[in-house]
């Protein structure tokens, strides 16, 4: 019942992975809605049911209550029958906030887990690299950090099948000076961590898209930023690109000669092909689908949370590794060093000197 | 002296702007150096001076130990000549956290100013927005967004002459539930401030682009990533276009065709074509050019800093709009020395962060 375009895009989607993989989807939400769209789409034959769900949560409902108040709403069932073994994945295209508050609540943390956080794939290099916190966290710790290395780091192994995948904290510029309390403690226990996790340090915003990491660590307030900006200058791209490959001959003509590579161009940028973001964290397989998503994202995003390697892999390894991480493990306060202790007697007979000064 | 292209492009960029403007240069640096460049433009007849000055503050430096340890660079002449009024304002290309730091030290701040701030242009739908703090201040409180708010606003409205300049905080979403205790504090504040500040709420990373706000308000951790990212994507689209319109013979007949619309287009996101970001909040009106500029963008840096408006008027109007923050929304009132204080304070968190920082 979620998303955008639900439900006629989601049980579409749903009938999509269903013919294209053989994958077997249970459809939860308001029964009548959901046959009717069934029916639209020949899908009598395929290794869809259905379960009824008596309440949706809109979009624009506050996560917290909207779990609360709706124990029948269609993300409530779905994951009560997640947490019952009734199925292997959960997805949903809905209210994101909602969605990761009910796998929280409903489905619980992994073992040795603070915060869950939603991984997103980012077009970089020739691939993609994985964002974590994508926007579900606005205020974390270093630890929080920490465990979104972690559990990026058991995603883009198993599922993306890089064995030892770069791991990088979205700064403000390299190591040393740069940085804030939280990114500077984080670095130092990722560090520690060797070989279990592969660290490169600070990589910044320019490098993102340069493949310089795998997984992008960040907290979810600049992973939103990130996100939607990305998405934000991808569309102002595209309207620039329509804009001059299309009006006068010239465009035209220009667009016919390079209609093809526009469109690869487009597909690769669209990270929609790829199919949801995963919640890690969360005892399960829960599965975040772009609000916008169309039936093919969600065709798409069924086949990933389906996933061999997701749903028997993924869970496992981010209890092993969030064993690993060092207890308690904070940045070792050195004592004030030569250059240190010169430094602050410049500055004081700076400051001295001018409150000194005749004030203007 | 300061810039990945300096002095040769420095120096060019300054011929550039007295040739084409005639805007009266003062070079300040290595006295040989800058000559020889000159010699090099056919300067002689041009308005430029030389004021020697014997040490250079080089790019990878810790701004605070370079601001301090180097009393004859060209960052301490420079602003000490602008702080006695042989000048009216100040660029450097040179190391962005030095050139700030200086302003701070030598200049001080503007009356009631606790962070100054850097005000950056980026791609915004027709035209421009303003983005603030650029990347200046890591760590905020909610209070400096309440001043990069009214700093924008005067910026925006006597150079880029918008009346009523729209300023925007960036978050992850709508007002309501997104947002972190930052910025929906300073939100507070900022609907108080109503007329004299034309806030329209939270704008998202997705808005940047969109015309959506003239002034975007950031702290510099987010603000760095922002900028970071849309230079990363940009080259990133830059280097995908150019794969297609350029590539076998389809795509070289597509280039010909379209090629003027595109150099349009990359002279609309070159956003250096605009000239230099303002370090606003600072006694005195200091630019600060990117490291990677060019002679032209120099040049235009140089008409951008002697503008009229941003001379006369700017800071004058920040000092007003300062006055105008509810006493509130304040930090705790500090003796006498308040701006020595809070100097002191910015001063001792980056030392501290030294200490913390992993020897190399």
């Amino acid at each position: 019942m979620g998303g955008d375009l639900a439900p006629e895009a989601t049980v579409e989607g749903a009938a999509l992975a269903a013919r294209d993989f053989g994958i077997e989807v249970v459809l939860v939400g308001d029964r009548r809605v959901v046959e009717r769209e069934l029916a639209r789409n020949h899908a009598a034959i395929l290794p869809i049911t259905i379960v009824h769900a008596s309440e949706v949560v809109s979009m624009s409902e506050e996560p917290v209550e909207a779990v609360l108040a709706k124990p029948n709403s269609s993300l409530h069932v779905g994951y009560e029958m997640l947490k019952r073994g009734e199925g292997d994945a959960f997805l949903s295209a809905g209210n994101s906030g909602a969605t990761a508050m009910a796998a929280m609540v409903i489905l619980g943390n992994l073992a040795g887990v603070d915060r869950p956080a939603m991984a997103l794939p980012v077009p970089s290099g020739r691939d993609h690299a994985l964002l974590i916190d994508g926007g579900i966290n606005v205020e974390v710790k270093a630890f929080n950090l920490v465990e979104f290395a972690v559990m990026g780091t058991a995603y883009a192994r198993h599922v993306s099948g890089i064995i030892r995948p770069r791991v990088g904290i979205l700064s403000d510029g390299a190591e040393g000076f740069n940085g804030n309390d939280l990114t500077r403690s984080a670095a130092v226990t990722l560090r520690a961590m060797a070989p279990d996790i592969n660290y490169i340090g600070n990589i910044t915003g320019r490098d993102i898209n340069r493949g310089t990491a795998d997984v992008v660590v960040t907290d979810g307030f600049s992973g939103n930023i990130v996100l939607k900006i990305m998405e934000g200058f991808g569309s102002f791209m595209a309207r620039e690109l329509r804009e001059f490959l299309g009006a006068g001959l010239r465009g035209k003509l220009a667009y016919l000669l390079v209609h093809k590579r526009v469109s690869a161009l487009q597909q690769r940028l669209d990270t929609s092909e790829l199919g949801g973001a995963p919640l890690l964290g969360v005892n399960g397989v829960a599965m975040i689908a772009h609000g916008s998503s169309n039936a093919r994202t969600i065709r798409n995003a069924i086949r990933t949370s389906a996933g061999e390697a997701l749903v028997r892999q993924v869970n496992t390894e981010i209890v092993e590794l969030m064993c690993k991480i060092p207890p308690g493990a904070r940045p070792a306060i050195r004592p004030a060093g030569e250059r240190i202790g010169a430094l602050f007697n410049l500055l004081r007979e700076r400051l001295v000197r001018m409150e000194a000064a005749p004030s203007k």
